[in-house]
């Protein structure tokens, strides 16, 4: 099942595991949180933006009894890779990978979904000539999407009151939260994760709710190290995940 | 020179005093935060907008050596108060406090200034009848401008590369960043004040720069108290204000 340069890495989690390339991108505490930050109900579909490997699909797959998922991916090998992960975890009645556009994917499936969840490339494309891998340039810069595709794709596939999660980096938040209410996402709550206490953020955590009130909430810092450098009881648990959601209440 | 009600404050920095008056709005720690944020030349024009009893431009003139500093008031009996307070300090050279509608004020003074500040009205009128004191809740709620006219009068008393800078609640963040972006004030830098450590943050320090480029810088957050209850020794810092910035460089 493994192809030149894959590995199989243990997710950990009711014995879960995912194909990653070990030329690209892995999924790293992003993902992680994210998945974490996500309450979902047997009835509900969702949908990942980019959802590269499928680590997300994967991770809500055992904290949610979800009735559908769907991740899309728009690099061929990418998804495939995705894919494989799905069949080797026997998830595929619950899981469905997409290797299409998600722009060109959420145009037929307007309103379809009750969450829409995305760990976007977080940097700028910058405009220069791609160098390198372009797999992981892909995955970390905004070469086939941007903030404004993303929640106009995440706004179109929601249904009113639908939700959106997603996490980006603090230095993009205007933009995050400009096209967030430009398409009707308003943002409803919103958590920093810094490395360390008292340290400047590192990423942001942030829940839109299609057609919601203006007012977000911000709720306390996460930090993934405690002093000695070790993993705070938090981080733990959220890697444990049984049950913990780092921000959210059930809808 | 005090009418009923109001009492004199020692503000302990260069023996300046300030008029308050007992039954109204008075200066917190926002204000002093926000007045501790601002970096200026001497050859700096400041404008506040709704400068309430002057707090604002009485710390600026003495922390900074800019040459004109203004603060707009629309009640006519706070703007009183503030000239007040401006004259028993003897600083009608540096300082002019205007009664009028900043709205208003900004038109006949569009690109004048280099540097604008506000400690705004944090809360939405929420359209409901003004029931009790009126100048704290014109004071506190969104009856005589909203974040959109603030932002619009900000970005035309601007010159370009002007500085904003404002300090708002973390709830409001969504309205704030979006109006900033739309009337060309990119926020640039941005803190997050908790009352300790680990907690939500309740206020938030933003400076935007007229015409910049699309990237936000968060910096660490202040906390006010330590784990004893104390003043942290950045707030005693702020406080006793010998050239500290809570963020900022020289431009």
């Amino acid at each position: 099942m493994l192809k030149p340069n894959e590995r199989l890495d243990d997710l950990q989690r009711d014995g879960l595991k995912i194909i990653q390339n070990k030329t690209m991108f892995s999924f790293g505490v992003d993902a992680v949180l994210l998945a974490s930050s996500v309450i979902a109900k047997a009835s509900d579909r969702i949908l990942d933006l980019g959802t590269g490997t499928g680590i997300i699909p994967l991770l809500l797959s055992a904290k949610t009894d979800a009735k559908e998922i769907v991740g899309v991916e728009i690099q061929p090998y990418v998804a495939d890779m995705a894919r494989r992960s799905v069949e080797l975890n026997n998830l595929q009645d619950k899981i469905q990978i997409v290797g299409e556009d998600f722009i060109d994917y959420v145009k037929s499936k307007q309103g379809y979904y009750d969450i829409v969840v995305s760990n976007p490339p977080y940097f700028k494309s910058g405009g220069g000539i791609i160098s390198g891998n372009e797999y992981k340039m892909i995955s970390r810069h905004e070469i086939k999407m941007n903030v404004q595709s993303l929640f106009e794709s995440a706004s179109l596939a929601l249904r009113n009151r639908g939700i959106f999660y997603l996490i980006h980096r603090p230095d993009r938040l205007v933009d995050v939260l400009y096209h967030a209410r430009q398409n009707s996402l308003e943002p409803k709550r919103a958590r920093f994760v810094a490395s360390r206490i008292g340290e400047a953020p590192k990423l942001v955590l942030i829940q839109c709710i299609k057609g919601a009130g203006k007012e977000l909430r911000w709720e306390k810092p996460i930090h993934i190290y405690d002093e000695d450098g070790n993993y705070t009881q938090e981080i733990h648990q959220i890697y444990s995940e049984n049950g913990i959601t780092s921000f959210g209440e059930p809808r």
